[in-house]
C-alpha cells in the first residue's frame, strides 16, 4: 500500500471521547433491559475489585449488555416464521412413495458453526452442528433455513441435549418431513483449577460432548437411516467413532462449573451476595426465569468463574530462592550477545504453558498457551518449567488484554531469566466468536521481544520455529 | 425428541402464499434500488429460458436483490467509525520506545473468514484473512475491529490485491501503528470448461491466489517483521511456503472469466444485449460506476457464466449405442437381489464426478462432486466412466436445487445401469457463505437410492464407505 498518507485523522483515544459527554448520551438511549444489565455488570466489576471508571473497562458494562442481548435474541424469534417462507414443492423419486429423495433420500447440511450460552454458567460455548432430514410430502426446505432455525435455539441459554431436541422438533413440525436428525459437537471452556494453575499441566483443550436428537424415521436410535446419516458425516472428515469411543460426559452436567475444583473456589472468602443478585437480575433482563430449575445455580457458577479473575486472587507463589539462584548464575555467565550469531542450541524454548484470562473489554474468556524463549547458559541448573507457571497465572487470572499480558510476562521473567527474552501468546477469544462477529476458528497471536530478541530477527526466527502447530480454537 | 406432536402447523407451501397477495405487497415495499435489481434479474431469468412465474424461482429476483445489496453494504460504511470507538491506551514495553509490544511486538489475528464479490464476474469469492499490526503511540485496537474493518472492504466488488491494500490502508490510518500486514488467501469458483464438462476430469478445486499488503514497518517486503508475521501464521498450520511455491496466478487477472474456455462460450449464439444491460443496471443499483475500467467487462463475464446454465445449453451427448449395449447385457444378467447379501465386490463405485450448478433460489453457484453406485455384473464390459459425465452435466448445468439434481441423475442412470442405483451429491453452496448466513466450510450431502439400495441399508453402507474424505468447501 501507499503508506505516505500523512493526513491526520481525527481519531480519538477512548478516554478523550468521554469529555464530550457522548457516552452519557449513549447510555441514556438504551432500552431498560440493557440499562439493567449495565447496572448489574458494574456491581460485578466492583466485586472483582475493579475501578469501574478505569480506562479500558468504562464501556465494558455497555459492551456486555449489548453482547448478552444480541447473543440471546433467539428468545424473540420463532422457527415457524423462518421455515414458512422457504418450503419448495419438489417431486418425489417414486410414484406413490411420499419422499422427495426416495427411501434413504436424506439431505444433510454438515459443519454449521454456532455459539450458544451455557445455562449453567452463562459462558458461551461452541457448537458444530450437522443436521439432516428425509424430505416428504413432495417438498424440500431451503438449505439455509436449517442453519437459521438452529441459530434461533442456539441464541438462548442452553444445554447441548435440549438445544439438539429443540432444533429437531422445530424442523420436524416446520417441514413435516420423513424424519429429522441433529448431531451437535459442543465445546466448553474449562474452568481454572488448582492443578492447572500451580502444576505443570498439558493444554486440556475443551470439555466436549456430542449429542443427538432424532424424529420420525430417526426416532429409533438404531434405525438404518442413522447409519446413512453418520456415513455422510464420516467421509466429510468428522470422526464420530472417536467421539463415541471417548468417555463421553453426561451431557446434562457437562458444564465444568459442576465439577470444577472446589479448592480453587474456597480461596474466595465468601460469595458476594450483591454479585449473585446482579447475575440474577441479568437473567431476568434477558427474558429468562431465574427460578427455572436449571438456572438456580447459574448466578453462583458465573460469580465463581468470575472470581477466578479477582484482581488479587492468585498469590505469586514463585519460589524466589530458586529463581534468584537461577538469576545470579545467569548474571555472571551472560553470553556476549554482541558477538557471533546465536545457534539454535543456545536458545531455550519453554512452550505451551496453559493460561486462562478474562477480556476486560467484554468480560468474556480468552485462553490458550504461552511460549517463552531465552538464552541458555551452559553449566547452570536447568530451569524447572513449573517455576514459570505462577508468573503466567498471576498475569492471566485478572481482567486483561492479551497485548498487556504478553508484555507483563516478558518484563517479569526477564528479571530472573536475563535481558534477552521472547514471549509469544496464542489465544482464542470468546468475544470473537460471539457478539455478532462470529468468526469461528480465528486466533490471536502476540509477541513481546526484549534485548537480543528485539534486535536480532534471526534469533526470533530460531525461537519461533520451535513452536509446534497448535489446535487452540479448534473444535 | 418427542415426535408425537400431531398438531398441524399452518405452514404453507410457497406457492400457496401467493394467492394472499403477500408477495406483491412485499415487492411494493422495497427501495427503488432493490426494485431495479429485481427487474434486472427477471430479464436474466428470461434470458436463461426460464418462466419467471415458475415455482421455486418466483421469489428469486427479490432474494438476489437482497443478497446483492447486503453483500455490498460496505459501500455505505467507513472504517473510521469502527476503529474510533475501540482504541485503548496501553503502555509500551520500553521507556522511550513508542511501541506497546516492544520491537517486533506484533499483534496478529489469524484465520478470519469472509466472502467478497469478484468485480470481474460478480460471483462471490472466499477470503481467508490474516491481519497483523505493530502497536505504537501507546495504544492498541480492540481485536474484533480488525475483523470489522476487513469486512467493510470485503463487502464491495473487489479483486484480491485491492482488498488487501484497502484493509491495510484503513487500519494504518485508523490505528496509526508501527505498521500493518495483511495476507489474504482468496478462492474463486472455476468456470465450467469444455474439458471439464465432456472429459473425465479430476475435481479442480478452486482458483486460488495469495496476496499481501504492508505499511510502515511492513512497507518493505523483505523486512524482518514479515518473517515474524509469517512465522506466527506458520505454526497455526497455514502453510505459506506451499502457496508461495505454487504457480501463483497474477492476482490482477485471477478471475476465471478472463481465461475460461472460449469453446464453451461460443456455444451461445450471441450474447443477449438485454441481459448485458440488466447486469449493467445491477452494478449501478449497487452504487458502482459501470464505466469504471475494471467493471467494463463484468456484465459480459457474468452473462457468460450464467449462460452456462441455459436451460438447453448442454446436449445430452450420451453414446447411446454403448449405453444400450451395456443396458442389454445387464438386463439378462441381473443378479438375484432377493437372495444372499451383496458382497463389497459386487458393488461398483464411480466416484468424484465434478459438477457445476446454479442455485435457482439465489442465482448463485453450487458445485462439488457426484458419486454413483450400482451392482457389478461379471463378464460384461466395464463401464467407461466418461459415459456418465454428460448425464451429470445435463442435470447440473441449469438452474437447479441439489435435491432434484440427485433424484434426476439417479433416475436417468437407472435406465442403463439397472434398477439398483445409489447417487450421492456433495456440494458447496455459495448461498450458504454469503447473504448474511456466512457459514464457511459447511457442505450439503444428498442421497437418492433406488431398488436394492433403497431397501438394503447394508448395501448403502458398503457403497458409502467407498467414498473418500473430500475437501469440497475447504480453502
Amino acid at each position: 500500500m501507499d503508506a505516505s498518507g500523512e493526513e491526520l485523522s481525527d481519531l480519538e483515544l477512548e478516554n478523550e471521547a468521554e469529555h464530550c459527554g457522548v457516552e452519557q448520551e449513549q447510555e441514556q438511549e438504551q432500552e431498560p433491559e440493557t440499562v439493567a444489565i449495565m447496572d448489574a455488570v458494574k456491581v460485578l466489576l466492583q466485586g472483582l475489585g475493579e475501578d469501574i471508571n478505569r480506562e479500558g473497562i468504562r464501556k465494558t458494562p455497555l459492551r456486555v449488555a449489548k453482547a448478552l442481548r444480541e447473543g440471546t435474541r433467539g428468545y424473540g424469534q420463532t422457527a415457524k416464521d423462518i421455515i414458512q417462507s422457504a418450503l419448495f414443492p419438489e417431486a418425489g423419486l417414486h410414484n406413490g412413495v411420499d419422499q422427495a429423495g426416495g427411501a434413504g433420500g436424506i439431505v444433510v447440511v454438515r459443519d454449521l458453526d454456532f455459539f450458544s450460552y451455557c445455562e449453567s454458567c452463562l459462558l458461551p460455548f461452541q457448537v458444530k452442528c450437522h443436521v439432516g432430514y428425509v424430505p416428504s410430502g413432495q417438498r424440500v426446505v431451503g438449505l439455509s433455513k436449517l442453519s437459521r432455525v438452529a441459530d434461533v435455539f442456539a441464541k438462548r441459554l442452553q444445554k447441548p441435549q435440549r438445544l439438539a431436541d429443540q432444533i429437531c422438533s422445530a424442523l420436524h413440525h416446520g417441514i413435516k418431513p420423513g424424519g429429522v436428525a441433529v448431531t451437535l459437537h459442543c465445546s466448553h471452556v474449562h474452568f481454572p483449577s488448582m492443578e492447572s494453575v500451580f502444576l505443570d499441566s498439558k493444554y486440556p483443550g475443551w470439555v466436549k460432548v456430542q449429542v443427538q436428537s432424532g424424529s420420525g424415521a430417526f426416532e429409533n436410535q438404531d434405525a438404518d437411516v442413522w447409519m446413512d446419516f453418520f456415513s455422510l458425516l464420516k467421509f466429510r472428515g468428522t470422526d464420530l467413532s472417536k467421539a463415541a469411543g471417548a468417555p463421553n460426559l453426561d451431557a446434562q452436567v457437562w458444564c465444568p462449573s459442576h465439577f470444577s475444583s472446589s479448592k480453587f473456589s474456597t480461596r474466595i472468602e465468601s460469595v458476594n451476595p450483591r454479585m449473585i443478585a446482579a447475575v440474577t437480575s441479568i437473567l431476568r433482563s434477558l427474558g429468562e426465569d431465574p427460578s427455572r430449575k436449571e438456572l438456580l445455580g447459574t448466578p453462583g457458577h458465573f460469580v465463581n468463574w468470575l472470581m477466578s479473575f479477582h484482581n488479587c486472587n492468585v498469590d505469586m507463589k514463585v519460589d524466589m530462592k530458586k529463581l534468584n539462584g537461577f538469576a545470579n548464575g545467569r548474571i555472571h555467565c551472560e553470553p556476549n550477545d554482541n558477538g557471533n550469531n546465536l545457534s539454535e542450541k543456545q536458545i531455550q524454548s519453554e512452550l505451551n504453558f496453559l493460561f486462562w484470562s478474562q477480556c476486560e473489554h467484554h468480560l468474556l474468556p480468552f485462553y490458550g498457551v504461552v511460549h517463552i524463549g531465552f538464552i541458555r547458559v551452559d553449566g547452570l541448573t536447568p530451569l524447572e518449567k513449573s517455576l514459570l507457571n505462577p508468573v503466567i497465572h498471576f498475569y492471566g487470572l485478572k481482567l486483561q488484554v492479551q497485548e498487556r499480558m504478553t508484555r507483563q510476562i516478558a518484563e517479569t521473567v526477564s528479571s530472573f531469566l536475563g535481558a534477552d527474552i521472547i514471549v509469544v501468546v496464542e489465544a482464542s477469544h470468546t468475544c470473537m466468536m460471539s457478539r455478532g462477529i462470529e468468526k469461528f476458528g480465528c486466533t490471536t497471536a502476540t509477541i513481546a521481544a526484549l534485548g537480543r530478541f528485539s534486535s536480532d530477527a534471526g534469533a526470533r526466527a530460531m525461537f519461533l520455529q520451535t513452536i509446534p502447530k497448535t489446535t487452540i480454537g479448534e473444535l
